[in-house]
Parts: C-alpha cells; structure tokens; sequence
C-alpha cells in the first residue's frame, strides 16, 4: 500500500512545511487522550507480544493512557519466559487476568502488538497470522516482518488489518519520556505509522490512537517498506553502528597521538558526542553545532566535517543497498539460527570503556571538541543526504538520522556506556551494530584521519562544495519545524 | 554437476590418502610439459580474456608452456583498454596476431579462459555465451559466476564445456613460482578442477592440462560451487580479511600496552606472521610452529590459541552463511555498480604501514612472537575445522586456508605490505577484505585478548578441549601430505 496522504475521523491532521515539501502530521501529547477511545473504537483488548525493549515501555505507555476507556491491555508471552516475572513486577499478571501465554492472547484481543525479536516473528509469523480473529488488527513497530515476507515472496493474510506504529526511539527512552511527561507537561517519543492493510476502514484511526498513547508528540506518515529500509540502515548507521565506530576510532587516534591522556581521549570523543554535542543538536539542531565554534575551531570543525562525509557516504550506500536488497534480513535471519547455540559477545569488554566508566563516575565541565563535532556532524549528514537521495520524507529522515540519536539513544549512551545504550535496541539492531561499527571504525581511522591531516590542518584544500552543501541544506529548516513540535522536557535518563 | 571421481586418457591420475580419506590428485611439473598437447587435443587457439591479476600471469605461463605444441596463447581485452600496453610489454601484440578484442578472441578459440573481474562478468556474461563456438570450452578461474547464476535461477548455455581450474595462490605468485621453477626443479600454485559441463568428453584433460601449464605442482577435483564457497569465503577469511584484521588488532593492543615501540610492535606482529610463521608453516605445519616454543612461551601460544578459536569460528560460520546464501555475491555485484562512480580507498594511509615500509627497508634477526602466533594459528584452524564441517575434502582446506597463505600471499605481504597483497588479488577479493577485515579486527581487540587477559597469563583456565583438538587434528597430516607434493622451492618475490 503506498503513502498517498490519509484522513481521520477522530484525529486532526495537520499539514506542516518541511524542508521545503509539505507533510501532513497528527500532533500527540496529553490533551489528546480523551479522543483514544474513539481511535480504537471496537477494539476491548490489546494485546502486547513480548517484553524485549519496546514490550514493556509500549505496554505501561498503553495501559496508563487508556486508563478510564474499559479497553484492557494484556501482555502476551511464551510459555515458560524469564519475562513474566519482569511483567509481573509491573502488573502484568495472570491471576489480575493481564498477562498469558502468548498465543491465548493473540486468540482473543482485537488488535496484537507484535513486539517479540524479529528472529521470532520470522519462526512463528505464519502460527501468530492463524491465531488472530478475523478482522482483528495486526501492530507492527517496524517494517521487519514485511521485509522478510518480500524477501521470500509471501504476503499478509487477508482479512486482518496490518499496521505499523514505529516509536523513532528505543524502549526505555520510550517509557521514560512518556512518565516524565506525566508530571510536566506530555512528552514521549515521534513516531511513524503505516497502514499496509486496510480492510475495515479502521486502520489509520487505530494506528494513530496507539501511536498517541504511546506519548508520540507527533505521528508521520510512511510505509512499512520505507520504515524497514530508513530503520535498519538508521540503526546501522549514525543512531548505533556509527556513533560506536566513530568514538572507537577517534578514541584510538588521540590516544596513539600521545598528546592525551587516555582519560582525555575518552572525554574527547565518546562524553563530547553523547554529552555537549548531542545536547546542542536536539536543541539547536546541527548547523547550530557548527555554529558554536570560532576562528581555529571552526576551521578544525569544517575540515573534519569534509574529511569524513563522502567516504561515510560510500559506507552508507552500501548499508542501504545491502538492507533494501534483502541482504541484510536474510543476514538476520541466518543469524537468528546460529544464536541458538551461542550467545552474543560483550561490546565494551576493552580498556577503553573501563575509563569511560570512571569518567561517568566523576564527571566535570567539558568543553566541545571541533574534531570529535566535525567527525560526527559529517556522518550524521552523510546519512540525511542518502535518505532524502532514496526519496525518504523529512520526518523520517530526520528522526531516523538526528532526533532518535540526540534525544533518545546517546543520552542513555551517556548514562550507562555504549554496551548499555547497544544492548537495549532489538536484537537486529544488536547484530547490525556489531556487523557496521567496525567498518564505520575504519571510514574514521583509515579514510578521515589521514584525509584530514594530509594537507596539514589548513582548511584552504577543503572540498568547498561539500561545506556548502552542509550550509545550505534543507535538513536545518526541517530540524527547526521538528523542534517546535518536540517535547517540552529534556529526557532525563538518571533515576 | 556433481563430483564423483575422474578418469583421464592422458595424465596419471594417483589416489592419495590425506588426513583419513582417499582423494584423487594429478601430479604436474615439467617432466608433463609433452603431455599438454594431447590433454589439449582439438584446441588450436587458447584465448585468455582479461589482465587483471590471474590474465597476465596464466597468459604467459600457458604460453611458455605451450611452446613448441603450435597452440597459440591469444590476449583478448576490451576496446581501449589500458591493459594493451602493458600485455604488449610481455610480447602479446595485434602486430604478432596474439592480441585482440576481447569478442573477437572469444568468437575464434577453442578454450575461453575467462579471467575479467567479477563484476565484468556478470555484466557480459550473455553476449560472451553467445559469442562462443558451438562446442568450445569456457574456462573460469574460481566459481563466482557460477554462483551469480545460482542466484538469479539461470544455467550456463548448453552446447558447450564449461570447466574451471582454480589456482590456490595470486597471480603474482602463479607467475612468480613458475618462472622460478624453469631454472630449478619445477614449481607453480596448486590448483584444483571442476568439470560443470562435459558435451564432447574432453573437458577433464582440457582441465588438466590447463592446470598443469600454469605450473601446478598438483591438481585435485572440487565442483564450481564447492569452489566459490570456499574460494570467497576463504579470502575473506584467513587468507586476506582475516590477517589484516588480526595484524590492525595486534598492533593497537602491542603499542597501546605502553611495553612496545610502534616498531617491535609491527615486528611482533605483521613481520612474525608474514616472516618466520609464515615460513614455519609452509615447512613444517600449524602444529611445526606450536612445536617451536617451550615453557611460558608455549603457555603463551595456548592461551592466545584458545582465546581466539571460537570468537574466530562464530565469526566464520557467518562469512561461510553470507557466501553459501548468495548474499556475498549479491553484495560484490551491487559494489560492482556503486564502484562505477568512485574508486576503492587504499587500506595503508595509517601511520602503522608507514613504519612497516621503514621496517621492511632495515630487516634484522626476529625471535618467534608466542601471541601472534597463537592467535594466527587458532584464526586459521577455525576455518580449516569450518571447512571440514562444511563437506570439503582435505586438498581443498589445506590449500584454501594453509598453502595458499603461507606460500603465496603472505611473501607477497612481506615484500610490499598490505596493500600490495590485497590490491593484488581480484576485487571480489579486495571487497571481502575492506568487508571483513574490521570484523576480525573487533575478534582479536575486543574478545580474544580481553579473553586472554581475563585469568592471567596462566594456562590453568584454557579450554583443553580446543587445544587438545588441534593437537589431534586429521589437518597435521593432510599438511604433510600436501608437503610431499609442494614445489621444490620456495617462491622468491624479490626481484
């Protein structure tokens, strides 16, 4: 099904001007809770599929917003999972009639969120799509299973609704934002919606019900294929595998340089990323970045930026093939087999994080470093301009490739370590890391650094046109019109 | 077409007994020089397309081979190219009727050995099928094309042989070893045959003759897709992605420990593995260079051992998934399409390979370094052992993982460096390297010597089991078997 603009009966839509092109929107936020009954009318029970990372911040957002409708959210698991225990601690019970064995749940409520890892959709979709009533809902949060079904040829079943609600953050940035919200004044994470099938005219309303009780203050629309395209590579690219990569490299690269400490290098690289740099960013957007540095540093800045961006680009283009052929779902399929026997390794087991785990410790004032900036701001771009090249909306791209990493991925990066921030997305987003990191590692270490030093630290050899193309990018105004519609508190993930 | 044993009218055809099972092999060597003619019987004209890295060295060798036979060695190249040049410096000319375009060659021989990139192949693989003559012989030089054709459901044409003759070493070194065996005993690069298509019952002796022209001390049958899964997939692995991934690491963890100038950290680690453990293994085998050290130093080699072998296997087992599943190939052709439009970077602009060169220019006296050779040893046995669970005889592992490592690649990485190596192989080979070699890189860096450290540097804690199964492994004496029947001399590369 394409993406040919849609209406609500329930919910108003909004067009916005973004990055020069127009987008209808529907805006979230608290005082639209009161219109969630009518979003979902006919479904009395949702059912919640899985407690991974979205699981339990899907399944708390929904039951606290529905609080007052009647409609009752239960949680669905396998039997015998580790995770009804963690349900339990937060409710989610048999004996309160909240919690069963997955497939009595996909029996009998009106709409199943399918949170389980992708692994299992991919062993169990075909038992899941017999389960469900006829005329009962299907809930997506990311196009995964819809790529899979291409890459070997098969559809949904009719007669069911197939829809897609993708929180552009990860589970516990999810559930934090949204209490946060609870206090202050509505916040929560953006989302995407999808509808691939439609047969009782319901859909769009239902998606965007979830999606606002989810605590999205602003649904966008796209596809299920151009969700699984945008995602996978984002994960892949600057939101996980890049930023990983990137403060490997850099982190190596000072250190070996012997004028810092490593104590120093880690502050320079991972803390300026996660801490100053991405809180300018969500703030300020990413030419607000560049404009915080003058004389010298803007010249560091501007010269990193053009060290890095076009062989990230290269990079990136091959991300983006590799996920839109259907390589890298069939990757994560094979990988779904071989974790059945072996478990995945640790990422931060190096010196390196030991010190950045002292450094969390016992932080103090930080000043930007113009390189680590130009570094990432030249990935980042990199990643905008290939999705907008791939004909991706603004909204997509700009969660996918900016808010997603500023407001809601670096922030837990800078609270517990990339191990943590890596080891809480989906297990896709696990493997991808792991498989792109390196190579992003070596864009920055083997490609930019020597770029960058090559003709001395003078900018007089930058390519112009690709600083002013970063100038004069559409991805700032579009970044600004986002901002406006962002929530009103910062995520705060101490607590 | 399957592989089930071969007769030839022509060459002696001698069953060995290697690690624990029968295989067939040939012998080749100059004493079969007076054979070729009759295993080419029917061929006037042997058209060798292409002058990459395989063109250049069989072109010659066939045609010195050949002298005396009045089978005539043509050149085809495509129109313009700027390989003319450098062709006609090794006598190939239009003026001598032994070069031409590359169609026109195809149109008029017998035997099309077809060594353009991948990439070329599979953009022309129609026009060059249908510009053969009925009843000619397509020769390919590994399996890639066989394996496009897999995967997008197409079949070579019938109506004419279709063989492959595989040499387990660079082009380089096919030239290199046989222009040093005319004037010693007899040298070349193994290779191993496939037979896909057979209409006229010649194509074994063509097979064989071939590869005995190219200098091949032996020869032993394997299929077309037997060869490209081990062919890629061992390039990607310990051949050219894994020593590069495992040198990067060693030399970051080497001078990052504060005890080692950046100059004994190359030594200890890029010069060890392409100098003297190279040389070990080639004369006495992966368990000769185990038997070198004693006390703390054997200690240390088992520690590094186990500590690398099964992070390294998991990491294999998903290159051997990526090749076996078409996506590998999938991923070469879509390179092959974004390659138009940039160059592929150079993998040595680091300060690291900078003081190799210096290294290389000023070589003194190299102790055995245990770590290095531990983690190389137990890289290289997880693929030999992947190999063996993946069905492939004996000739065909030690070749793909030992021989053509330690007698072919790495001299060529210890003459030049590493770029020289990588950038001398086909660029399906040099894209696997830039694809996997962060990936063992992060192997080595991130898992194997954290692993290593975890206990100390006492042995008590190894897994005895994976050290008691390299001891005991069938591969020591398919080694020594393939010993027997090596070149008499080691390839020279200075010169």
């Amino acid at each position: 099904m394409g993406k040919k603009g849609f209406t609500s009966t329930v919910f108003p839509v909004e067009t916005i001007s973004i990055g020069g092109t127009d987008e209808q929107v529907v805006k979230g936020g608290r005082d639209k809770f009161n219109l969630l009954a009518a979003g979902f009318a006919g479904i009395k029970q949702i059912g919640v599929i899985g407690w991974g990372s979205q699981g339990p911040a899907q399944a708390q957002n929904l039951r606290d917003s529905l609080e007052g409708t009647g409609i009752v959210v239960k949680v669905g698991l396998r039997a015998g999972s580790d995770s009804v225990k963690k349900a339990g601690e937060k409710g989610f019970t048999e004996e309160n009639g909240t919690l069963s064995e997955m497939f009595e749940v996909i029996k009998e409520v009106e709409l199943v969120i399918l949170l389980i890892s992708d692994a299992a959709q991919v062993e169990n979709y075909k038992e899941i799509f017999a389960a469900m009533k006829p005329g009962a809902t299907l809930g997506l949060s990311h196009g995964f299973l819809r790529g899979h079904l291409d890459s070997i040829g098969e559809e949904f079943p009719g007669g069911i609704g197939v829809i897609g609600v993708c929180p552009k953050g990860m589970g516990p940035s999810v559930r934090r934002l949204d209490e946060q919200g609870k206090e202050i004044s509505g916040a929560g994470i953006n989302c995407s919606f999808a509808v691939e099938q439609n047969p009782n005219d319901n859909a769009v309303d239902i998606a965007l019900a979830w999606a606002i009780a989810l605590g999205a203050p602003y649904v966008f629309q796209t596809t299920l294929r151009d969700e699984y395209k945008s995602d996978i590579f984002g994960e892949r690219g600057i939101l996980l595998g890049a930023v990983w990569g990137i403060v490997e490299a850099l982190y190596y690269v000072l250190t070996m340089s012997g004028n810092f400490s490593k104590r120093d290098a880690f502050r320079s690289t991972v803390e300026n990323i996660t801490g100053p740099i991405s809180r300018i960013i969500s703030a300020q957007g990413i030419i607000g970045l560049y404009q915080q540095f003058q004389g010298k540093e803007k010249e560091i800045f501007e010269k990193a930026y053009a060290s890095v961006y076009s062989y990230a680009y290269v990079l990136l283009m091959e991300i983006y093939d590799e996920v839109a052929s259907g390589n890298e779902i069939r990757s994560v399929v094979m990988a779904g087999e071989r974790l059945k026997n072996y478990d995945m390794s640790k990422i931060d087991r190096t010196e390196m994080w030991e010190i950045g785990d002292q450094v969390r410790k016992d932080r103090s004032e930080l000043a930007l470093d113009p390189l680590t900036a130009g570094i990432y701001a030249g990935v980042m771009m990199a990643q905008v301009d290939l999705l907008k090249e791939k004909g991706h909306c603004w909204s997509e791209i700009c969660n996918e490739s900016v808010i997603e990493a500023v407001d809601s991925l670096n922030p837990y990066m800078h609270y517990k370590g990339i191990a943590f921030m890596v080891d809480n997305c989906s297990r896709t987003a696990r493997l991808g890391t792991r498989k792109w990191g390196p190579r992003f590692e070596h864009v920055v270490r083997l490609e930019a650094i020597p770029t960058y030093y090559e003709d001395g630290e003078q900018t007089k050899n930058i390519d112009e046109l690709v600083f002013e193309s970063f100038r004069n990018n559409p991805v700032h105004q579009a970044l600004a019109v986002c901002a406006t519609m962002r929530p009103a508190i910062d995520i705060s993930v101490v607590g």
